[in-house]
Formats: C-alpha cells, structure tokens, sequence
C-alpha cells in the first residue's frame, strides 16, 4: 500500500521564499500570489459584514446570492447556462479541488495530468492514496496535453488548467472541444482548472462548460480577483452529482469562510477587474520582452502570470541556478522541478506579481549576473 | 474496494434546518454554532486588517504571532509547553482532522471512535477510503470509551473528544491518563478534540497533551471563541511529525484565511471568554432542569452546548420524532441518528445556543405538545 503522504513533495520554493526574505533587497519573482488589491468595494462588504455580526456558518453550498452571481458570470462569460445548485463555494480552489477528487477518485481510480503541471493535483491525489498518471508534454505540443496523449495512459479523470500555472499557455477552442469529446466517449470525467481566467493576454479562454455539462469546473477569487488570503474558490458539478457533493462539502468544511463569501458578492466589478488585467498584460509584456533575450522561453504566455523559462544554456540543473541566483544576486525564481519531473531541470517559473520598478530592478541585475555565463553560452 | 462517498452520510439536521427556515415562529435546539458574538477586540482586529491590506496568503503554518498566542495558551490553561514549530493553523477544525487522518491513516489503518459520536470523524474516514472501527458507548459507561473498550477493537488511531459533541460529557483527569497510557503502549495515535474547551460548567477540561506529548490534539475558534464562520482551527502535532504535517498543510490549504488568523490574534480576550461561559452555564442550567423533567437525561452536560435526551417514553424513532416535533410544534431538534447507530434512535439532541426567551419559549411549547403522548408514558 502506498504512505498518502510519503510521495507528497513539499514546494521547494518554499524553501526560496524563507531564504530570499533574510535579503532586504530581494527581487521576487517566485512569488505566486497578486500584489494588487481587491476592488474598494471588496473591503467595504467585510466591514459591513463585521458591522452585521456574520461571525456564523453559511449554507454549506454557500450563500445563494454569491452562487446566483456565479451562475450570472457563466452566463455573461461564456454564455453558459447552469443552476444555481450546481454551484459550491470552497475553502480556495484547493478546497474544491479536494472535493473533486474525492468525488471522482474511488480507490483505485486513475487521475491523469500533465507534467509539468501544478504541483497540488499530483499531491491530492497522493493523499487519497490515487497513483497519478503522467503525460509528459514539452515545447513540441506548446506544454498541451492532446486526445492522442490522453490516449495512451489509462484515466478515469483528466485534470486539465488553462490558462496554466506554470507555463502560462491557454489551449483554444477548438482543442478544448477535442478533449471534452475524448474525455466524453472515453468514460473520462474532466476536471478544468480556471483559476486564471481573467487574466488572458491574448485570444480569449474558454471553460470546459462551454462543450460539454459533464466537467467538473473550478475556479475562485485568489488570482484575477485579487483575494488569496480569503481563501474563497468555487466548483461547479454535473447535476447528477449535485448530492453527492453536498454531502462531502458539509462533512469536509462545514462551510467555507463567510466573511470571504461576503466580500465575494462585491467581487465581480467589472472597472476594477480591467484594470487588474491592465497591469498584468503590462508587466507580461515588458518581462517575456526581456526575458526572451536571456532564455529560451518556448511559449509566450496568454494568461496567467508566469514565463516558464528554459535556462539549460546557463546551467543543466534549474534547481542549483536558483539557489545560486538567490545566493548570489539575490532573485527569487521556483524551480522547474516543483512542477514534475519531465525536463523540469532545464527550466524555473518567473512569475509577474509586482509592480513594474521590482520587475525592471530583478531584469538589469539578472542581466549583470548571467554574464558570468558568458563563457558558457555557445549555442 | 470501498467508495469513498457511498458511505458519506449527509447530517439529516440540515433537513430539519431548512423545513424549520419555513417557520416564523421556530424554535431552534437544533443550531450547533453559537448566537453570541466573539471578542468586539476581534471586529476591530479585522477591520484594521482589511486597511492595512492583508489579502495574501500567510505562511502556510499560520501567522508566527498567532502560533505564539497558542503557545501561551497551553501554557497557561494546561502547563504544558509545545514549541511554536508544532502549531498549524487550519482552515477551521474541519481542515486540521483532515490533514491530522491523512497523516495517520494510510490505507488500510483502522480508526476507532465511539458510536455515538460527531457525525465528520467517521465520515472523513470513508472520504479517505478508510473502514472506522465502532466502540458503541451507552449510558452505562456516561458514553466514554474506556482502555478495556478500546482494547476490544483494532486501531491505529483513536478519536477522542471532551467535552463531546453530542453528549456534553467530559473526560476526567484519571480516564484521560489511563487512554493516553494505553494508546501509547499499544502504539495507537491519540487524536484529541478539544473544540469545546473552554465551555466547560463542572469540574475541568484536561488536555490530552498533558499526560503525553505524543497525541494530535485539535482545536479552534468555532465555539468558545464565537467565530464558527471565520473557518479557523488549530492542530498540535508531535515533533517528529512537523515536517510532513507542513507538506499536508501546503498543498491542502495553501494557507488558513488570514483575515480569520489577525481575527485570531484578539481571540483570546479573558474577560469577553468568561461572559461567554457564564451566559452558556446560565443557559445549562435551566435547559437541563428542564428537559430531566421531560426525557430520561443520562448525562448532566458538563461542557458543550448540548443535551442528549432520550425520548424512548414518547417514540421508538427519534427520526420520526424529531419530524413531527417540528411539523407540530415548530420545535426543532437534532434527531441521534446524526451521531451514530447504536441505541441513536432513542436519542435526540437539544443544543442550547440560543437566547433564554427563546430556550424558555421553546420549554414551554415542549412540555404543551408532550401532553399528547400522556396516554403512552408508562414507565
């Protein structure tokens, strides 16, 4: 029998993040969480509610009023029509991660993700005791996984992010359509991650709702709408297990965070939301512009905030590059490797989660620091 | 192979909850969260948190100044001395029994608890794919486990509370020692839920920790401290379990709400905890005067806030009882079927957590509509 929690890996970059905070002049671009704040409004709702003494439980689900303007941003985002019973709010994405495996991954049931991918969906799995399957994707498939790669590893759930952390890169319409109808003739439940809609760059992302009712979709307030540390996701679930999954939400979490689901009904505000996405596309722009001189970057990101960067002509081990960078430059980068295992050493995540004079300060001391590289660089 | 949500029993209170919702006039001994609100310390704490921004996620163990304040607190209510190292911060309870049986119970471990008990413990067990082992517990025994019960069942991990959800029965110095002796000499991890501490109207509330430094114990800021919808908890771990205990909580929760954790920080207000107590005890002391006029009381509640009355003079069906209580006299209560299996349909719950008008108004519509079951009382 496998230990759930002897295969779960800490995150190495952890370890980055309690070095990098003994340097005052650190430069932090390993940090996976917005800088920015929530919109005005946001705030206001938390105070009010303190003022209304919402110190109890919710509804399990959530409250409806929150569910309902979930059910409103399906329809204005993707034109999808779902019920509000469909909808439940979640301690974070992670939260409704947790419940999505656990409805789906029966002892013994296959959960199968890329690698590299985010590094919770191989440890939840682990911690139910559920061996992943990997499909390694590289530069050659733009990171995606395909029906023909799903294929060939044996899944009863296909956990899918797009836009993706940490590679940035957004799958289209049309092979979002591919995978649900694999996934659908397969027997596969999808689980789509789409925790970074919002913050797309280019062409538009599209939810797994929008070619097929049968996905599992997850998503929250942590990224686009600014509010990590509220710990507030949201999963919606085919209406067959509607019932199932109340059952384990009330058993798992009671509820989720009710100040959070107050602050989540002021959340949805579209001014604020533009100009979150404004700062972000500015700061994408201006980092891949640079970065792409120093290494090789085989996607330029579409969303998220992240450049997953090949850096195997300065070094073959990404996670010593980024020790020594930390140590000697003082810039903090995550490592390929809390990503997976495949080729994940010739690569570390720049995330884009500060302001643009933090951005500009980590790219001209990068730029002095690679040059002891020089010797090295032939290709 | 066991499914893990086949056996996941959704609480039958919730439909008693949302059938009495109909009901202007309904009375509430079914709610198991507090009326009263926390600390005003702690409105202001999050507030000033809002302004000063704190929106990120805290370091994956909690906010280094709250682990602290736990520390103290063992210090000063059980002389006992953990290290800050051993301190997560969970999102709620809930989240610290998660991460404290993904810890223990690798497939095929067995956890026993005592049947009747608080419904999640088993069900957490069945989301992990784990078979919970039953030590039935009656009135003979005051509903506590003994080493001899505990030696009649196979375990890896025992699930212990005191005061207890739903009896209100609290564990004495003696008994406590006696299990802990026991659990270590067999090699059994003690897992404490000490949730209602704090809440305690006779004699002490010990914890676990002082007669080992080997148990899980598990707390948090639901009931004493008023905050049940701040979705904030805390878990104790030994030493030499920190380590992975970190792994869990990083992928599992990334972090504990931070608004809930600055919340935290002003929880432990002495004076504000001692009126809460006080208007708890009050409220004990008149229920169960009353209700041992009614129902066979087999326990006087030492902590909690509930009563565990046996109906059997009126009904053979708590469930059904509980049913037409409701429908008849708007009463609502929480059929013993939500705790367990053994002798639980003798049994409802009352919970006293609401205003003395309210508890008052609710004996005095009790003790009218019990009149119909005169002609049945013969004991």
């Amino acid at each position: 029998m496998n230990s759930r929690h002897e295969n779960v890996t800490p995150f190495y970059v952890m370890d980055i993040v309690k070095e990098a905070a003994k340097y005052d002049d650190a430069i932090h671009f390993e940090i996976g969480q917005p800088d920015l704040l929530p919109s005005p409004k946001v705030s206001k709702a938390i105070k009010d509610a303190v003022d209304d003494g919402h110190f109890g439980y919710t509804d399990s689900r959530g409250l409806k009023a929150l569910r309902d303007k979930v059910v409103e941003h399906y329809k204005k985002e993707y034109a999808v029509e779902i019920a509000p019973e469909q909808v439940f709010m979640t301690p974070g994405s992670s939260g409704a991660f947790m419940v999505a495996y656990m409805l789906t991954l029966d002892s013994g049931a296959r959960l199968a993700l890329s690698d590299p991918s985010y590094p919770c969906y191989k440890n939840f799995a682990y911690l139910l005791a559920i061996e992943p399957q990997f499909i390694p994707v590289s530069e050659k498939s733009l990171f995606k996984v395909t029906p023909r790669e799903l294929a060939l590893v044996e899944a009863d759930v296909f956990q899918i992010s797009s836009p993706s952390n940490p590679i940035g890169n957004l799958y289209s319409a049309d092979e979002l359509a591919a995978l649900s109808t694999y996934c659908s003739e397969a027997g596969i439940t999808m689980i789509s991650d789409e925790l970074y809609h919002g913050l797309v760059y280019e062409g538009r992302a599209h939810s797994a709702l929008e070619f097929g009712d049968d996905a599992i979709v997850i998503n929250g307030f942590s990224k686009y709408y600014c509010m990590p540390g509220m710990r507030l996701g949201w999963m919606i679930v085919p209406k067959k297990w509607v019932k199932k999954t109340e059952a384990i939400v009330q058993n798992l979490f009671i509820s989720a965070p009710t100040l959070s689901q107050y602050a989540g009904l002021e959340a949805f505000d579209d001014a604020h939301l533009k100009a979150v996405r404004r700062v972000f596309k500015e700061r994408r722009d201006y980092l891949y512009g640079e970065l792409k001189e120093l290494f090789d970057i085989p996607v330029k990101p579409e969303g998220a905030f992240y450049i997953w960067a090949d850096i195997s002509r300065y070094s073959d081990d990404s996670l010593i590059f980024a020790q020594e960078l930390l140590e000697e430059a003082h810039i903090a980068v995550t490592p390929g490797f809390d990503f997976g295992s495949f080729q994940t050493k010739r690569y570390v995540r720049f995330a884009y989660a500060r302001e643009m004079r933090h951005l500009k300060e980590g790219v001209r001391r990068l730029k002095a620091y690679l040059l002891r590289y020089d010797r090295v660089v032939s290709k």
